[in-house]
């Protein structure tokens, strides 16, 4: 059962579900462009961000008009409110694989990666693929398991993420300015990815079952910034 | 008259502009902490974070309760999802502008930039305050000439963060692995900082006019990211 079943927000879970689906192949999209230097990959995840876009503005109008039905109850606009954030944070990982893909885009034939960095970033790249399922299947099945195996699985992203730092900042490996600025910004825009993905999982924690797991104190004050 | 000024919102009109006022303080302390080494002013924006968060908890909270209000008219929804994203770019530049703080307490006494930077940044920090005091005043004043002005001096921003890319990536410049990130990641701070102002300016416009900006092409592509 999905985690929106309200027949009236039918169409919006949809829109969710596509929303997620979507994120999850400009995910995975971002990795082969990155790690294979796989151009076309790259230009299918840079045109269609602008669906991921267009499927957040569909779920606010429709949002909206919900609202505006007559006697609200208190779950749906529980329902509501978190939808809209979700959509906002799909919108915002279809941008940043964007950015991945957009690199990749930039060097293409070659990584914008210096040797010494591709096995880390594939690392990073396996554990998004795996949030990234996990993304879809948390909205589908209103999996608050699921969503919660994310939440506690960031940590793993946070640290290969730390050794980004490590590896760029290395004097004795030698690397161009231009790879040690790829290294930090593409580092940052996949934790970034994981991040949003632990917002969203949040949202379905609390869409299911009415715990809002943001106002528990976290070990990571990181993880809900820009 | 302010942008918000249904009596039913007053106090979420309040926190909209208490909000707004913690965030020109934090960006104002950021900038005295990373440009003169000003290491009480980063522990201020550090500990003032906590406070922006809580202003969204709030903020979030009352809607809800609007919304759970029968009879809702459209004008009224449409305030307070635009509420809902002022409150989270709200919370989302008081954490960029903690990191900007982090960074300086970090190096403290030294500056995290090398000096060729200093120049670059203290020019973005300018643009940053001015667009701080921008964003209070046109939530309190209903001011949508504010509001466009913040949207159209953006690229202005723009201008200034792509040179820190020119200036971290010349092989000529000597810089430590360290200062080269420092310049990427602190200048990418700030353009979000920009980025999230021209959001907020976009929600007042949206709120006052009706006229939705971010559904108009823009030129800049990256505004909306994260």
């Amino acid at each position: 059962m999905r985690v929106i079943f309200n027949e009236e927000m039918k169409q919006v879970a949809d829109d969710l579900d596509r929303m997620a689906q979507r994120v999850r192949s400009a995910i995975n999209g971002a990795g082969e462009a990155l790690l294979k230097q796989d151009v076309e990959a790259a230009q299918a995840v840079i045109d269609g961000d602008i669906e991921i876009d267009a499927l957040e503005s569909s779920v606010i109008d429709q949002c909206v008009k919900l609202l505006a039905k007559q006697n609200p109850v208190a779950t749906d606009l529980r329902v509501v409110v978190s939808t809209l954030r979700l959509a906002a944070t799909f919108e915002r990982m279809g941008d940043l694989a964007r950015h991945l893909a957009e690199a990749a885009r930039r060097t293409y034939p070659a990584s914008p990666l210096p040797a010494e960095a591709q096995d880390l970033f594939a690392q990073m790249q396996d554990f998004l693929n795996v949030t990234a399922d996990r993304m879809v299947t948390m909205l589908s099945d209103r999996d608050t398991k699921t969503a919660e195996q994310v939440i506690m699985d960031d940590d793993q992203l946070d640290v290969l993420h730390r050794q980004t730092f490590a590896l760029a900042s290395d004097e004795n490996t030698p690397m161009s300015r231009q790879q040690v600025i790829d290294v930090i910004l593409l580092g940052r825009f996949m934790e970034r990815l994981g991040d949003h993905a632990v917002s969203a999982a949040r949202r379905v924690v609390f869409i299911v079952s009415g715990f809002d797991p943001s106002k528990e104190p976290t070990r990571d004050e990181g993880t809900d910034i820009d």
